[in-house]
C-alpha cells in the first residue's frame, strides 16, 4: 500500500492496534497476542474492511474496531496453523509455540477468537458473515491437512481448499466493510466475490514467492513448502507435468525426507516444466476477475480507485 | 438430575444435541465435535440455562440454542484442556486428540467455538456475557498452567483459578438463561453469584471424586491429580498442613517422576491430615452460599426447587 489512500488507512490500523495492545490485561494470556499483532504485517484484511466502508460512502473510521476483529481473527489462524505445521518463523520473526510453548499458542489464540468476537459483535449481519467466513477458513485448514496427506491431489481440490483458508476471509473482510455501511445485498455479493479472486491471486503469489522469491525479503527459508512436501499449485501441476513428460526428479525428492531433498533442484524442474509462468498466469487470471467484479459495482468509478491499487500492490507485492 | 424436571430438561438437551449432531456436515472437521458431545455428560451448564429461564417464566424450550452453545462451548474447552494436560481420557473414553491427532483437536475445538457463538448471536447481551465469560474461562486456564508450575501456591489463588476456569461458566449458564428470560439485572447478578459458588463446589467435589471416589464410577485413574503433581484444593493443603505437622511424604512423592509416585501413599496422608474432610466443609460452604443466592432471588418460592435440586445433585454425585 504505497500512495495517499492505502497509507493513510495502514496507518490508521496501525494505531488502533497499538491503542488495543495497550489496554490488554497484564496477564500471561494476552502476551503471545500483543507479540504477534506487532509483528509487521501488511494488514490487508483490515485494509480491505475500511477500503469497501469508504467505496459505499461510509466513514472509515466507524469501522476500526470490526477491521480490528478481522485482523485479531487473522492472526488467531496463524498462531493455530503454525502450530500444525510445525512453522519455526513467521514474519521472519520466532512463531509463538517456538517462543512460549505449544499449550501457551493453543490457549492464547483461543482467547484471541473470543477477542476478535466482541469486536465483530455491532452489527448481527457482519457477526453472521463473521462466524461463517471463520467455519470456512477452519474447513480449508482441515482440507489442507488432509491434501497433506495425499499425493494424488487434484489442482481444483487445491484451488478450493485456498478459496476456503485464505481467499474467503478477504471476501468476508470486504463484505464486513459494505454491510456497515449500508450496502445492497448484491453489491455485496459482487463485493464478496471480488475479495474471493482477490484472495486467490494472493495465495497463489505467496505460493510463488515461497518458492522463487527472495528468501531475504519473504522472511522464510526459499522452497520450505517444497522441502515439506507441501501440496501447493507449484508441487500439483509440478507432478502432474512431470508424469506427462516421464520426468521422475520431484517423485524422488518427494520420497527422501524433508532434510534430505534437494530443494534446487525441485525448482529447477519447476521452472524447466513451465510450472512458475502457469502459476503466474493464474494469479493474473484471479486479478482480472477480481477488477471485473468491482467493475460492475455500481459506484462512481472513481471511487474504486484504492481497490484496484490494492489489488495491484498485492499483485506486485514481493513479500 | 433424578426427578421430574431436571430429567425431563435433560432429555430435551440431549434431544437437541442429537439434533445439532445429525446436521453436521460430513467433513472430518466436525467428527471430533460429534464424538464428544455424544460421550455421556452430566449436561449440568445447558440444564442451568433452561432453569434459569423457568425460574423467570420463561419458556425453556425458546432457550435450548443458547443451552447447546454453552454445552459447546464447554466440550470445545475440553478438547483443548486435554491437549495441554495431555489427558488420555475423558469420561472413560479416549480423549479427541488421542483418538485422532493433536491437530485435529485443535482446529476442530477451533471450530466448535464458532459452532458455540452461532448459537450464541440472537440477543446482545447474551453474547457480551458469552464472550466475557469465555475469556475468564481462558484466564483460569492459563492460571492453572502457571499454578503447576509453582510449589508455592496458596489455596486462594487455587480458588480463584477454579472460579475463572470452572465457576463463572455456571454463573454464566444461569445468567443467560435469566437474561433470555429478560429478569431484572440485579436478579441476574443473583442468580449468577449462585452459578459461581455452585460451580466451585462443584470443581472441589471433582478434586475430592479424582482422590477419593470410585474410578469405576469417576471414569478415570484414581489419584490421577496427585500422579501428575496437579495443584489441587487437596494437595495445595496437604502441602500446607504437612508442613505445620513436619511430615515430608508429599514433597517426597512430588521429588519423584509421575509414573514414580506411590499415589497410595499420598491419599493416605491426606486423609491423616483431615484434608478430605477439610475440602469436603469447603463443598459444603459453597453450596450453603449458593442456596443463599438463590433466597434472595424475588420468585416464588415453590418455583425455586428445581434449582435446589440441581444443587443438591451436584452436591451428592459420585461421578
Amino acid at each position: 500500500m504505497s500512495t495517499g489512500i492505502l497509507a493513510a488507512h495502514r496507518a490508521r490500523i496501525e494505531q488502533r492496534i497499538d491503542r488495543w495492545v495497550a489496554g490488554l490485561p497484564d496477564d500471561p494470556l494476552y502476551a503471545p497476542m500483543a507479540y504477534l499483532m506487532r509483528l509487521p504485517g501488511k494488514r490487508v484484511r483490515p485494509g480491505a474492511v475500511l477500503l469497501a466502508a469508504e467505496l459505499f460512502g461510509h466513514d472509515p473510521d466507524d469501522v476500526l474496531d470490526e477491521a480490528l476483529g478481522i485482523e485479531l481473527f487473522h492472526n488467531f489462524t496463524l498462531m493455530h496453523d503454525d502450530i500444525m505445521d510445525q512453522a519455526p518463523l513467521r514474519r521472519g520473526m520466532p512463531t509463538v509455540h517456538t517462543k512460549w510453548n505449544v499449550n501457551t499458542a493453543i490457549l492464547s489464540g483461543d482467547a484471541m477468537l473470543v477477542k476478535a468476537y466482541q469486536l465483530m459483535a455491532r452489527d448481527p449481519e457482519v457477526l453472521r458473515l463473521f462466524s461463517e467466513h471463520a467455519l470456512g477458513v477452519c474447513e480449508g485448514q482441515q482440507r489442507d491437512m488432509d491434501l497433506e496427506r495425499r499425493t494424488d491431489v487434484h489442482v481444483d481440490e487445491y484451488t478450493e481448499m485456498i478459496r476456503l483458508k485464505t481467499a474467503v476471509l478477504l471476501g468476508c473482510a470486504l463484505q464486513v466493510g459494505a454491510t456497515l455501511a449500508k450496502a445492497p445485498s448484491a453489491e455485496r455479493m459482487r463485493i464478496g466475490a471480488m475479495g474471493e479472486h482477490l484472495g486467490l491471486a494472493f495465495q497463489l503469489r505467496d505460493d510463488l514467492l515461497d518458492a522463487f522469491g527472495d528468501p531475504d525479503k519473504v522472511g522464510k527459508q526459499r522452497g520450505g513448502d517444497l522441502r515439506a512436501g507441501k501440496r501447493t499449485f507449484l508441487l500439483i501441476r509440478g507432478l502432474e507435468k512431470s508424469d506427462a513428460a516421464g520426468r521422475t526428479e520431484l517423485r524422488e525428492e518427494l520420497g527422501r525426507s524433508p532434510e534430505a531433498r534437494d530443494v534446487q533442484r525441485m525448482l529447477h524442474v519447476l521452472d524447466e516444466l513451465g510450472v512458475e509462468a502457469e502459476a503466474a498466469a493464474e494469479v493474473e487470471h484471479h486479478h482480472a476477475m477480481a477488477l471485473d467484479a468491482l467493475d460492475t459495482i455500481d459506484v462512481a468509478d472513481a471511487r474504486k480507485a484504492p481497490l484496484r491499487e490494492l489489488a495491484q500492490a498485492l499483485l506486485d507485492r514481493v513479500h
